[in-house]
C-alpha cells in the first residue's frame, strides 16, 4: 500500500491538529485526499496555532477541545479509519513544576482516548507520537528500541506510560496501534514564543528578531527530523500493517552538536549571534546529554528515508518565520 | 549498618500497612523498635485486613486513609525517617476493566506522595514495592534488571510509572529512593478471599476449606519469596545509602512450574485436590508466560539472601490458614 492511495477519501483525526506537526501531517493529508478532522485545545502554551492550517482552513475540520475530555472524544472517534494522536504536553520542565498536569494530558488522556476506540470503534489505525525523551541519559549510541527506558523527568515518565498503553490496546485489544519515538522535530510552524516544544524554536525566534541566542553547553550531540519527513514516517506507520503493535526512532539525516547547529544556523541565516553558557540548574538536572537515534528499525520495515538535509531545513524554516513570525508570538 | 540498629527508635510510615507484606513489615519493625503508623484505606477489594496486625495492634498506629488522598498523605509523611511505599491496586485484570482506578492509585498517588515529601519531609528515605509484571513476557530468562519493560497489562505499565517516579525523585530532587520488583510473594496474612492479590491465595483458601482449586495451563514455570524474606530485603533496601537510586529484582529459593506447585502443596497439606484446565480468554491475554528472576543484583549489593524453602513457607502459610481462615473471608 502506497502512502498516495492509503488515504484517499479516508477518514482521519488527529489530536493536537493545529500544532506543528499536526498541522503539516494535516496539510499533507489534504492533499492525499482525506477527509480530517483536527482536535486541538489551544491552549497558549502548548503548540496550537490556527495560523497553522492557513490556505487548507477550509479543507479541514477544526473540533477545539482537549484530549482530557472524555466526552468530545467518546464523539470524535466514532467513524474515524485513522487517529493521529499527537496531543501532549511536552514541556520537562514545566512537568516538574506541575506534574499532575503532565499526568492528565500524557497518561491519563490517552487511556481515555484509548477505551474511547475500544468501545466504539476497534477498528480504527492509531499512531502515537513518542519520544525519545523516554530513554532518558543514553547508555550507548546511537540509542535503538533495545535500549531500556529510563526518563530523567516526569514528562519522560508519563509519555513512556502512554506509549506503552498503546501497545497493550494493540496487543490485547486489537486495535492497530504504534508509536514514533521523534527526536527533536523542526520546520515551520512550530512553536518558537519560547522553548517549551523545542529550544530550537526561540533560536529562531530570537535569531529572527536579530538578537542574540542562547546556547546551554553546546557540546551535547543530538539529531533533528525535518517536519516533512516525520510526517512521512506517521503516514507509512499508518498505512503499514506490519507496524501495529511496534515502537520506532526516528531519527535525522546527521548528527551534530549544538554549538555546530548554532554556528550553521548563523550561517544559513547570512548573520547572527548567540552565546554559550552553562546550564541553568534546574535545566541540567534534567538533561540527557548526548543523544541520537538509531532510527534502523523504521528505514528497513517500513522504508522510510528522511529526505531533507539540515541545512535546507533550516534555511526553509528561517524563511517562513522570516515571513510570519508575528503569527507565532 | 545492620538492620537490628537501623531502625531503632525511628519513624517509619508504611502505606498499605494493613495488607499483606506492609502489616507482616509492620510487626517486624516493632521488633526492632521502631515508631511505626500504618496507612490503610481498606478497601474490600485489596488486602487490608486489621487482623493482620493481631497481637501487635497496641504497639503501631493505624491511619485509616486513602494514598490518593492528597492531603493525609501531605500531614503523615512529616517527620518519617523511612516510608515503605507498598499501598498500590494489584489485580491485572481489574486494572484491564478499570484502567483509571489503577491509574489514580498506582501513578497519581505516588506522584502525590513524593510531592509531599519533596515539600515536607525531603530527607526521608523511600521503599517502593514494584512488582515483575512490569517486564511483561520475558525475553530471556532468568529476568535481570536490564530486561527491557514491556508490560502486557494497564496495570503492569501504571506500576512501571509509579516505580520511575520513584527514581526520579531520587536522581532529581535527591529523596532517597529505590524500588524493589517482588515477584510472587506468599505467606500468612496474604489476601486469600480470591485471586486479586495472588492466585496462590485462592489455592490456599480452598486447599483449606477441602475444596478442589484450579491451575490454569500449569506449566508456567515461576518462582515464590515468602514473605519474610521480601520483609527482609525492604529493610536492607531501607537501611543502606548504596540503595538508592536502583532497582531491585526478588527472586525466591527455587523455580517451579504452577503445576509441580500445586502438587507441593497438596502433599504439604496431607491431601487435596486440584483440577488443570486451559486459561480464561481474558487472563490468557495477559499472561506473561514462564517468569523467574535473576536477583544476584540484590544479593550481592544488599547481602540479601531468601532464607524459608518453599516448602517450609507453603507448610507456614497453610498452618496459620487452617488457624485463621475465617478472618479472612
Amino acid at each position: 500500500m502506497t502512502i498516495d492511495r492509503a488515504f484517499h477519501g479516508k477518514r482521519v483525526l488527529i489530536t493536537g491538529g493545529l500544532g506543528f506537526i499536526g498541522s503539516t501531517l494535516a496539510s499533507r493529508l489534504v492533499h492525499l485526499g482525506a477527509d480530517v478532522i483536527l482536535v486541538d485545545s489551544l491552549i497558549p502554551e502548548y503548540g496550537g496555532n490556527l495560523f497553522n492550517i492557513d490556505g487548507v482552513e477550509n479543507k479541514i475540520r477544526v473540533n477545539i477541545s482537549d484530549v482530557r475530555d472524555e466526552h468530545s472524544m467518546k464523539y470524535l472517534v466514532r467513524g474515524q479509519d485513522f487517529l493521529f494522536n499527537l496531543a501532549g504536553q511536552t514541556s520537562h520542565l514545566d512537568s516538574m513544576q506541575d506534574p499532575y498536569t503532565d499526568l492528565e494530558i500524557n497518561c491519563r488522556a490517552q487511556l481515555s482516548i484509548l477505551e474511547a476506540c475500544r468501545k466504539h470503534n476497534p477498528g480504527i489505525k492509531i499512531v502515537f507520537a513518542s519520544t525519545r525523551q523516554i530513554y532518558g541519559k543514553p547508555e550507548y549510541l546511537p540509542v535503538d528500541e533495545k535500549h531500556l527506558l529510563r526518563p530523567v523527568d516526569v514528562n519522560g515518565i508519563n509519555k513512556m506510560a502512554g506509549e506503552w498503553y498503546h501497545i497493550l490496546y494493540n496487543n490485547v485489544h486489537n486495535i492497530g496501534s504504534c508509536s514514533l519515538r521523534l527526536t527533536n522535530t523542526y520546520g515551520p510552524r512550530m512553536r518558537v514564543k519560547d522553548a517549551r516544544q523545542t529550544f530550537l524554536g526561540i533560536w529562531i525566534r530570537l535569531l529572527v528578531e536579530g538578537k542574540a541566542f542562547e546556547v546551554w553547553d553546546g557540546e551535547q550531540l543530538r539529531d533533528f527530523t525535518y517536519v516533512d519527513d516525520a510526517v512521512e514516517a506517521l503516514l507509512l506507520a499508518a498505512a503499514k500493517e506490519e507496524a501495529n503493535g511496534q515502537v520506532y526512532n526516528l531519527g535525522g539525516d546527521c548528527t551534530i552538536s549544538l554549538k555546530a547547529l548554532a554556528s550553521l544556523l548563523v550561517e544559513v541565516n547570512g548573520g547572527g549571534r548567540f552565546t554559550l553558557r552553562s546550564f541553568p540548574e534546574d535545566r541540567k538536572r534534567i538533561d540527557i546529554g548526548d543523544y541520537f537515534a538509531d532510527d534502523q528499525r523504521i528505514r528497513k520495515t517500513l522504508d522510510w528515508n528522511p529526505r531533507v538535509p539540515l541545512r535546507e531545513g533550516l534555511a526553509k524554516t528561517l524563511a517562513y518565520y522570516r515571513a510570519h513570525l508575528k503569527r507565532y508570538l
